[in-house]
């Protein structure tokens, strides 16, 4: 198996969304990139994951998004995936899910309120709403969808935010492989659990105040992060 | 065993039913035509999950709704799938289950409301609500609950919307054949969870442009679908 | 073991009840009688389900309410029970539970109305809500609680409607014996979450009209009932 | 492995809490004392539950929080486990989760009203909410929050109310070792989503009244206690 490195670990972070309970059916996809080798690998289209195997993983160009390697369709979601690897130069993986959640809130057309600390662990403030897509935008639909939600981040760091809801559509996560992005896709659908619990409580209830949200975002990241166990 | 592929298409759909979280006790019945043979394989009335085993599975003529072969009593739904096979000449399955999430929404007395695209992506459109019964149309009550089905969609494609929440009741759903009649119940299961979440979150949500509605139809039905492999 | 099939059959009534995720902690019970030897079976008091074996099913006195066999201390709510058996002369068993959904509608103090053909296929009609108990009747607390429940059906047939919430506390259902009334918890928690979800929807959703719930109820009880299969 | 018996319960506590349903990834904690030691076992700081192995917990020091024996860097937040084992003299285990109904009331930032018997079972009244920490009080963060706990109970008896909503955050529960405060821990979970519910189905529903909250409460704990088996 070519590339069998890179198909093993999307094969891996795919079949991940499948037991975190994140995709029904077939709706859902990870990548991940080789950036050295300019090719992500990405779930093919429509394939169950009963069936799906290391050796379904497409294998596509960063350069123009064309096969590689593999014998089936990749993802229709693969001009999205292309987009957001263009654009966010730190990204290792991508996923796309219809969590419930999540989709719920892109449904509701809102953004994601950071109302606590668990949400202030992964993001650094609200999860935006990507705008929905003008009828002049549906010819190059999914590569368009990749590019409002670049046009979302508006050159801020997406690594500070690794996800975003595509309005009336569901979430995108991201992170530094394509394990990272499931890690992100599952904290965000638990804070959009979280939060639509917390608003059926008390509809007025208030965002988290500044000062807890930025040391609870340093506590996991930058150079003064103590969380977890020191690497190396 | 006289049947037995229909039966064990039929056995291994009403399971799946079971196994995807549907149905609880004995709510749920799936079933399939063999349009050639002029029959359809369903369900016995009142067998729990953990004993059914395909020679259960109870054939009916479709010309009449007797027992063609079986040992046991159809489930008391017959007549509606009966009506079913009868008007919609495409449909290959028919599913009926009490899930919670439809359910509820048949008993707010509200159609399925288009959100996203999860939900354009099966269902063109609002899945419909069926009428509630009169006085004068308890005698054939299930024969009766399949034709004010029929009357709802007046004509249209049911392949185009392959389900419907009957008021106070709860949802039926059919496709191609039982385990495509599977999948789109659940679907129908899924989208109806995450819309009432939808609301949870914001009761003014609005419901999904009709451009991207036929978009996102268009990409998996049709001339042009491009999700998916090209079966071959 | 004496009493071995008495115990085998409430040992198994209590594991459903933990299998069909009715219970949390210890917090259930399920107990049957054998009228012909004036006793009735009844799990033991705090004790884990996961130690919980036939033989610690503890033997009570319809007369009394004290121990015929056992070594442990019966559930607190035996009186409860036995106010019931006594009551309700066709009961074969009892279940309590403080599953989610139906302490909920307990707690904000509500019947639980019929919205749909679920509730009508069990309940002939709403899931009364018995009163709370004074602070003159809290002695013979457990006992008490046996008798407002009574005193909530006054007179009318509690097989027609197997079940009830006890304000502020929690649900109890009954059935012909305990694995019945399992059943019967288990479609009361089903239809109070339906309903918890039918009010989210839509907070004026309208009542099953009367000639439907009939119509259901009779599908499967009473002589002209032609649900499930004829008993041989 | 020195500290074993000590370790094994720490260890077992904090898989019970994944098993339980109360954490996603790393997010909980469960900590136990030996006091006669001085010193207390603690989950190490995002260590997987799948890759946790006994001999990973690290034991502390009571007197002053540093590594008594351990590999491993202790769980962020063991300067607020350290706090409650300080002030609250009789307790003997603790647990931390971002269990997802508890949560959402933190972030709702409301105390857990005792709506029903399930709550006064387990907790003598409402579980209080802990005010957020001021701009001042960042620099000792994890111990603050700890502080702002024992302040909240302003010395009344932490055994009566053996949890508590930190606001914004989510819960710390206790008991007398590390599985009882695990058992707390998921009996505050399920009365906050009870209580979630409760308030969908009327936001106005009623607190329970005094003499039935006093009444089960008695029933469990203090002398007059008669639920369970007798020890000993």
């Amino acid at each position: 198996m070519k590339y069998a490195e890179l198909r093993r670990a999307v094969y891996t972070a795919n079949m991940a969304l499948k037991e975190e309970g994140l995709v029904v059916l077939t709706w859902g996809n990870a990548s991940q990139i080789d950036r050295d080798a300019g090719v992500f690998g990405i779930k093919p289209s429509g394939i169950s994951y009963a069936r799906l195997r290391p050796e379904d993983i497409v294998v596509v160009s960063l350069a123009d998004g064309e096969i590689v390697d593999g014998d089936l369709n990749p993802s229709s979601d693969t001009p999205t995936h292309l987009e957001l690897y263009r654009a966010f130069r730190e990204v290792g993986g991508v996923v796309h899910t219809h969590s419930v959640y999540a989709t719920a809130w892109a449904q509701a057309c809102l953004p994601l309120e950071c109302f606590g600390t668990t949400h202030a662990d992964h993001f650094h403030g609200p999860v935006p709403l990507a705008r929905e897509l003008g009828k002049d935008e549906l010819d190059a639909y999914e590569a368009n969808t990749g590019r409002v939600i670049v046009e979302t981040f508006g050159g801020s760091d997406p690594s500070h935010t690794p996800g975003v809801l595509v309005q009336h559509h569901g979430p995108f996560a991201w992170g530094k492989d394509a394990a990272d992005a499931v890690r992100n896709a599952v904290v965000l659908e638990e804070v959009a659990k979280m939060n639509a619990i917390t608003l059926g409580i008390d509809p007025a209830a208030p965002a988290l105040p500044r000062h807890i949200l930025d040391k609870h975002f340093s506590r996991k990241h930058g150079p003064n992060a103590y969380y977890g166990q020191r690497e190396g």
